[in-house]
């Protein structure tokens, strides 16, 4: 695998492999910056690969392509690893810790392309990454309650409570608000709005469901 | 205040106005996609406007521009409200539901925009519409583990833990790994690196305080 976009500035793209352990600069800067414009290029592949799926839905999807042990496996394709400038301290971290300097690398690498070739090749670049692996991804044939009540018990964790919060509009046309609460491992609630209470409680599992996944990355 | 952009496609513009409560087709798929958008091109303006600011400030900065509030704010200027289409359990609805309605619409709109437009269009509408926001922006005096306190403080919630991890190399260039854990609104913990102990707390003590933020406002 390639990342099939040449430098003009070669130094932007060492800049991206070297990781915070070196001092400054590092590449922490552009990862923040290579993160939101990853989000924002898989957030229009999706929109377009899945024309029917909700918002929730299509953050899950998004979750599963961008979580850090995704986008380790990308840079692992990429051999980013070969070109990594790590400080003493970091050089045999291997495992998670690796893993998460792996993905960082490959966050920043995406917005070195952005920076030096703008936003167009950077899109071109992701999609060339990104597409195979967004034809693969099946949107789950098991719905969000059952995706999030699996996902706790594999964890001992107690399962959600859904509440109905609202009804509005005629009896031919009601809307429903529902929350979907859990409390471990961190307290969060999300609401959801939908036609039918039971639509309603599965956007709102989604919602509990992307949350979950997102902390377990970012933490 | 005004959008500064022409719709080729209007019913691009309306649907980007369309609450779910009108049923679907709906703003929300378009909401994912702007909301992604709007975090990329905010991230580059605060990139170049910042070159100084750690990950951990960037993060807060945008936080504070994108969050649910300030977002209602942009829509109020560009009288987004107007133009919304709701459905009638929400035609009455006020306070912190319509602010949350309105950001949707305002996010709905830069997707909008990207899709009518591509790209540029929806940059120069974005930095058009932020430009003065984040010149106005000031990187907060106060350091972060001052700002998470205080923060915690006002909700008389119990102060954050620090803790020292680890600590890597040669006495002359030894970093340390810290983390930032807070047991309430929820659960967080929140691992930094630095070149020392207290660069590492306030790195830690800024994520935390921007996934605060970040719940607030999603919340």
């Amino acid at each position: 695998m390639d990342l099939n976009y040449r430098f003009r500035d070669p130094a932007l793209a060492r800049l991206a492999l070297t990781h915070r352990s070196i001092g400054k600069p590092n590449n922490e800067r552009l990862e923040f910056l290579g993160d939101a414009l990853l989000g924002a290029i898989i957030a229009e592949m999706l929109y377009e690969a899945h024309p029917k799926a909700s918002e929730g839905e299509l953050s899950r999807l998004r979750a599963q392509l961008v979580n850090g042990q995704a986008l380790a496996v990308v840079a692992r394709e990429l051999e980013l690893g070969e070109g990594l400038q790590l400080g003493p301290g970091e050089l045999k971290s291997g495992g998670f810790r690796r893993e998460s300097i792996l993905a960082d690398a490959f966050e920043a690498t995406i917005a070195a392309v952005y920076l030096d070739g703008g936003f167009d090749a950077c899109r071109d670049t992701v999609r060339g990454l990104f597409a195979e692996r967004i034809a693969a991804l099946r949107r789950s044939s098991k719905d969000a309650k059952t995706r999030l009540q699996e996902w706790l018990q594999a964890k001992g964790l107690p399962l959600p409570q859904y509440e109905l919060l609202a009804s509005h509009g005629e009896d031919h046309a009601k809307t429903f608000d529902v929350s979907c609460a859990i409390t471990e491992p961190m307290a969060f609630v999300a609401e959801a709005h939908g036609g039918n209470r039971r639509a309603a409680e599965q956007d709102a599992a989604e919602l509990v469901l992307s949350q979950l996944l997102e902390q377990q990355r970012s933490s």
